[in-house]
């Protein structure tokens, strides 16, 4: 897979620098200097329209969000929905696939799966965001201890998840089968999960690296 | 709760004391040395008619097998099942909620908890065999790196037992919505599904107690 580029697009999102990062191989191992401050960096892959990362870094200031989308329309209406720039959120437009290109080992605090795209055929299996190839990679950009946030309403690909993150040696937890119904504490909803959220359970869990040096 | 007791129900029983352990609490700690050899012992926790355990028992020599169940119809149902006796399984006519009393710290390899009763009701959620306050009793009893295996057919109990598990520091992995159509590989069934398996899905799960040892 490979970044899906319209004529002009790449002029056309350098007009927000502000917003989105252009070579983001630049800032490989020096993300907070970036940032200006020393605050944890959440990742979200395949952001879509920005609704829950613009959501998420207006309501934590003291976290730095960075989200990721490789079709570059996306990333347009995500400059939309996030309206003004934040000091505490960028995005790239890129692919999941080289985030360990971006990102140094232990890097990220936390990353973000929402709705990921399901690949229900059993040979696009290595393209699900949760399959170990992508998994491991995550691993390696992620600090001891970090957690992957992972919703879905695909019952098929969670369950699929659940057994990538244990194959994986994560930690699972906070696994609910019907977010809406359990009334899951400050959720914040993505467009995709506004559009759904009535017709079919959204699935949830939580996925931690276990922090070897706190056992 | 208490054991079930049906007048004359203790002398029935102790007429089979090839399968029966009457006093288990005279075991504690040497029920290697009872079975007469080290191999590993599983424990099934409501056993019921005790098919699921005398298949097992009848198909794994290596491994002791021991079944609880507290109704004692149920227990002469799965003498009834065993046909005979076998050196490598018993039956306790014993209240899962005692397991500390009969078994000493890590002198159980695995458990199994097959179509746990599922006590829907909020207030009865203590009763459930995978309530917090049972794993942390199996912990007590269970071998480092030992493991619990959990069907049931009940969602909302496997979606609570998931996060039990977790709640407790176990691992999570070979987590399935539907085992039949998964295919897992050696699946015994039970009496309970075998009613029940075309009807609606089994959900199955393996919750590992982290050996710190061989981290
Ligand atoms: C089903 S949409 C969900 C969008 C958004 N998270 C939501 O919940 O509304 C999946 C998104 O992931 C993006 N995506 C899929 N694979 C990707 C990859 N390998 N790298 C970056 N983005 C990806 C797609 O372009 C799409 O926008
Ligand atoms: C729904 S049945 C399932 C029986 C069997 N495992 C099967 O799958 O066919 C649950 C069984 O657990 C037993 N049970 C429930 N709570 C128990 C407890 N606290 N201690 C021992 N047995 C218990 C019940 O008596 C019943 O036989």
């Amino acid at each position: 897979m490979r970044l899906r580029r319209i004529p002009g697009t790449k002029e056309a999102l350098t007009r927000y620098p502000d917003l989105v990062v252009f070579e983001p191989v630049r800032y490989y191992g020096c993300w907070k200097t970036y940032f200006g401050q020393e605050h944890p960096i959440y990742l979200e892959l395949g952001m879509g329209k920005g609704k829950f990362i613009s959501t998420m870094a207006g309501e934590n200031p003291q976290i730095n969000f960075i989200g990721m989308e490789f079709r570059e329309e996306m990333v347009y209406k995500a400059i939309g929905k996030a309206g003004e720039s934040r000091s505490n959120m960028r995005f790239l437009w890129a692919e999941a696939d080289d985030v360990e290109e971006y990102f140094a080992p232990g890097e990220i605090q936390r990353i973000y799966l929402n709705f990921s795209d399901p690949w229900p055929k059993k040979r696009h299996g290595k393209r699900r965001l949760t399959h170990q190839k992508f998994l491991k990679k995550y691993k390696h950009i992620l600090f001891p201890g970090g957690e992957i946030h992972f919703k879905t309403d695909n019952q098929e690909l969670f369950e699929f998840s659940l057994n990538e993150f244990a194959g994986e040696g994560f930690f699972l937890k906070n696994i609910t089968f019907d977010l809406h119904r359990s009334q899951y504490p400050g959720n914040i909803t993505t467009e995709y999960e506004e559009r759904y959220r009535q017709e079919r359970p959204i699935y949830r869990c939580e996925a931690a690296l276990i922090d070897h040096s706190q056992i």
